[in-house]
């Protein structure tokens, strides 16, 4: 289901306009639908937030440029956010979910900061209008412990939230319920391949998630077109003990300098790539 | 083809005796062969090296122990040694070689530490002897670059030589060359398993090992009794920042302190778990 279904499913046929928000690292995009139909009521873009050149210095002068265009009423904000640890599933926006999404910011940092600052604007300008988020991981809350466990000590798992948890979770979703619906079949068994920039596979039986390839934070798995995908562990402990590198530090060119754009020294873009080829 | 076969057929049917060292954390078995038809001449343990209660305080002792047993003239030592990053193959042990070996020493702290301090032992009694080793990794060398990469900054690779190798050479080759006769076919593609305290797969074409389980150090790929396996390093950063660990601290949980020895909290021994669950 996608999360306007969701939604439409939630409010059990109550008639409410719900804005559903889209978040990048500097752009916010939402449209405005009714949750009986699934009508778009209203949409729109800002682009370049916080940027040079940009029309917005930061995520609440956007969203209150939005609310004021608004020419329905709203009653509800729904955000396809990304990493909170166990605190996954659809939850209403509360301090507990903030101050998860905040600690998991270290696995998720092109996208859980911005989507915290578009939360507090929305609560800030409307502090009245329940926000529902409805998290990348949810997808996969149903894998067996087996896919999910790290032979770690158990300990980490219990306090500190550490296990695989998989994202792609709406894409995989919506590739399933395709699937199954071409073939015509619920019991259904297939792999589902989300390529591009960012890349993962889902194991996926009667639209349930059995195992992926992603692990605790969307740099592992596969090679992406800046982040590491799987590597080893001694890899990473070696080279900052090498190159004197901090936790940080090596967070950072794990998360953005690696990938493609490692391994080519010059872009993960691959039609950069191909362009530096032809020159 | 195993060590004394590599060793027979590098002497070229020139008749040496050969001692082949199997050197433990705590132990140092040996077996003499003479290279024309690999008859054992000789053998002998010493156990609980270093330990209390043990008969020899140290791997020196133990050398020279050995060689005053022994009554057959010596050539030359082999070494089933374990890792030395990018001088794999055979290898006569130098300086480079020990230097090597002493630097990839922080991914295998449980097996190059004792080959070190035996090569070492070797070369202090017998000063004129040839020491050769035959790494765990050399049955990988022939791996494709695409097996061997990690997508991380490819200096990493050049200057620190980090890249996927490969461990349990010489049992994958042996399982390969038994398939290969057990279907009597040279061209056979098979997945060999090594299972056990330690364990990894190999893929292998005509005898070539195309990939494998293992990644930089043994504690990647498969989980494994007391090792970690494929663990995402974002996790690893995430505990090390929140528990506090130093590098060597995290590196030693997750070579000694995991795999199933972390997550049952008791032991990573199978039969220690089974009585425990019986208890």
């Amino acid at each position: 289901m996608t999360l306007t279904e969701i939604i439409c499913k939630l409010s059990l046929a109550v008639k409410m306009n719900v804005l559903v928000a889209n978040i990048g690292s500097t752009s916010f995009k939402y449209q405005v639908f009714d949750t009986v139909n699934g009508t778009v009521l209203s949409k729109g873009r800002v682009e370049r937030i916080g940027q040079p050149g940009g029309a917005c210095p930061d995520y609440d002068t956007a969203i209150r440029q939005c609310l004021n265009d608004l020419q329905a009423e709203l009653h509800a904000v729904g955000f396809k956010a990304v990493h909170a640890g166990p605190l996954s599933g659809a939850r209403l926006v509360d301090e507990e979910v903030l101050r998860a999404m905040e600690e998991f910011a270290f696995f998720a940092p092109a996208h859980n900061p911005p989507y915290i600052a578009a939360m507090k604007g929305f609560k800030k300008a409307l502090p009245e209008l329940p926000l529902v988020a409805l998290f990348e991981t949810a997808f996969f809350d149903a894998m067996p412990e087996a896919a999910t466990l790290y032979a770690v000590p158990y300990s980490w798992k219990q306090d500190l939230g550490v296990r695989r948890y998989g994202f792609h979770g709406a894409s995989h979703r919506a590739a399933s319920e395709n699937a199954q619906k071409v073939v015509n079949k619920r019991d259904l068994r297939h792999i589902s391949c989300h390529l591009g920039g960012s890349s993962s596979l889902a194991a996926i039986r009667g639209g349930v998630a059995v195992d992926t390839s992603f692990g605790m934070s969307p740099q592992s798995g596969l090679p992406q077109n800046n982040r590491t995908g799987d590597l080893d562990a001694f890899a990473v402990l070696f080279v900052m003990k090498k190159l004197g590198l901090s936790i940080d530090q090596m967070a950072e060119v794990l998360a953005s300098k690696s990938g493609l754009a490692g391994i080519s020294g010059t872009s993960g873009d691959v039609r950069d790539l191909n362009d530096a080829i032809a020159a």
